[in-house]
């Protein structure tokens, strides 16, 4: 592996209030998430997590392709079992670090979006797309199932849809896209950055600690029974409140001024 | 606890043919789940699972807003960790009660559902909203991450939406709420009790044996695997099928005339 | 049991290239499933299931109505907890056997789909409409909750959805069952055969190998949680590389040619 070329993969750059914004680099290849990528992009997520100040990570992407998925030139020149499962292995841990990352992900989508790009799309807790971009689970064209993107998309989508997505490979628009729940706002190109500037603001607002608790708690809380969400959610709920934040926020609100928080 | 308040804090109406309407009443408050609030809710409750010859349950609110949630004011007076904990074990006992009530619970929404106000509608098994009415997770904004409510917000509108609304306490109108799933139906505030009165009488014409049986099923079920729920919800339809109404239900269907229930 | 009535009940049409038509063929009965359409439908489903070669299946119906679900009038003159048990039994196993089949099924609705016939819809993997079509869980208007039915519908649209079309019993148009995701596609009378061969033809494009892998795939990890499904479908997806068609499309793509399926 090109440690070097990893490095260029992956731009990151990271505000003084905490925004990290991790950019896809690889425009000629489509933003393909070939194994240096799934590097690349994974050092970054690592970053985040360890980073106790980062607040929220927008996932963006150079070029006219948000991503074409795995590349399936360097698949097709290593035809082992094991190398395919050690690929996938790497990819699904990265996807699996957007969804345990403390911080929201928000997916800045400018363009195309194919299979695991697709899958990358529908693995963020938020989603803009630009009305130019598009959505394809599109690796049963070249017969591969996309299997793996397969996984947050019958989370994000209703059943019949994601399956005709997967089965057919066609594309989908960004108001389709937006109709059918993978994203949560469609905005012209050129408006865009305002559109995901809106929401990363929106997040910047309020305190650190009950974002991260928060989102962690939604994805728990999602796969259990409604007595044990809700036994989880109460519990998280209260060691909520006792966070500064949380008192100061009750008390601003009892006597009707603005909060200021700490975290 | 101030037992008399909790008395006046809910009206609870009864009609002969069993249409229990119970209505918060504490519009100078916006109806917040205070803690006698919760308790008077929870009674209520508790009267219709008592109450074999219920059949529906409207849920009302007097004045302009529905529901604010919980009541930040007292939340920031009682600065324990143990006071939250009962306070949301609390809430939370009240909103599973809402799921395992033997009939089906319609939410009347004619104003602003916040937070834990949200929570109610979208844990009951049907609801209306006037054209006027909004709903936000909002609890955010005062650094108090919507947890609980987040348990049947994301078990009615898609992931990305549910997050959206959790991460930024936005408002989203009748309208949206309707697209998203979390109401079943937007009338003009003049045609709310209209709307709300046609489900009503919908579920009154039909046995009322069928309508507990089947309402405890569809959440039972939707907890399982697809084997397991079939088998479990075959047994329902079969122990459904030796009640003495469905039996003259299939008679008249047989006979091409109207059926009499006795249930 | 009558066999040759079982015989006939069914049509079973395939073609060479591995599609199978099975229509019901009982129009007079709104092609009820009475429990020898069961038995009729079971053993063309099994066919299919033993038959390497099929590609796709079309689920059809002669006459007005798709499927008026079960049989009241023989549900009628059986008044026996066994009986019922060991029909519902019967109508699941059908059902589940449509969710495990090994290749796609693509309902065909061109009339009203009923109860049962509901759950049929809901139960296929693509589900294309006539603009004619309309959808109801109607056994509760006969005093049976449509409880086998309510599995797939919970599993299709949002719940208060879902639950609003079961406590009613109401008809919803095909516009309605393709905003909530009942349905994949609406399409004018004259062209829902169009319509259905366009998906038919999409999925004969794919290499065989994959479609199987990934319709069980879907379901099977749509019931884990995120990480167990991750870990399974990377392991799919590996396994589906190492076919020679998926070779070949890797190849294919990487050279910019068409691939050339051997499956």
């Amino acid at each position: 592996m090109d440690l070097q070329n990893v490095d260029q993969l992956v731009e990151v750059q990271r505000s003084p209030q905490g925004v990290v914004r991790i950019t896809l680099n690889d425009p000629q290849r489509f933003n393909a998430l070939g194994a240096e990528m799934l590097v690349a992009l994974q050092q970054a997520l690592d970053a985040v997590a360890a980073d106790a100040s980062a607040r929220v990570v927008v996932l963006a992407a150079q070029g006219k392709a948000f991503c074409a998925g795995h590349n399936l030139k360097d698949m097709a020149a290593n035809p082992q079992l094991a190398y395919y499962q050690q690929l996938f292995a790497q990819c699904s841990k990265m996807m699996v670090s957007i969804a345990r990352l403390p911080v929201p992900v928000i997916a800045r989508v400018q363009g195309m979006a194919t299979a695991a790009g697709c899958q990358l799309v529908a693995q963020c807790d938020l989603a803009v797309a630009s009305s130019a971009a598009s959505f394809a689970t599109s690796g049963i064209n070249y017969g591969l199932f996309c299997a793996t993107p397969s996984v947050p998309l019958v989370r994000n989508l209703p059943i019949k849809q994601a399956m005709e997505m997967l089965l057919t490979g066609d594309f989908i628009d960004a108001d389709t896209a937006f109709a059918r729940g993978l994203v949560n706002r469609v905005a012209e190109p050129d408006a865009l950055d305002a559109a995901v500037e809106a929401l990363v603001q929106s997040i910047l607002a309020k305190p650190a600690a009950a974002v991260r608790m928060g989102k962690a708690l939604v994805y728990q809380q999602r796969e259990l029974g409604l007595e044990a969400a809700y036994q989880l959610a109460g519990q998280t709920m209260a060691a909520n409140m006792m966070d500064a934040d949380a008192q100061e926020g009750a008390q601003a609100f009892a006597q009707k001024r603005k909060p200021h928080w700490q975290g």
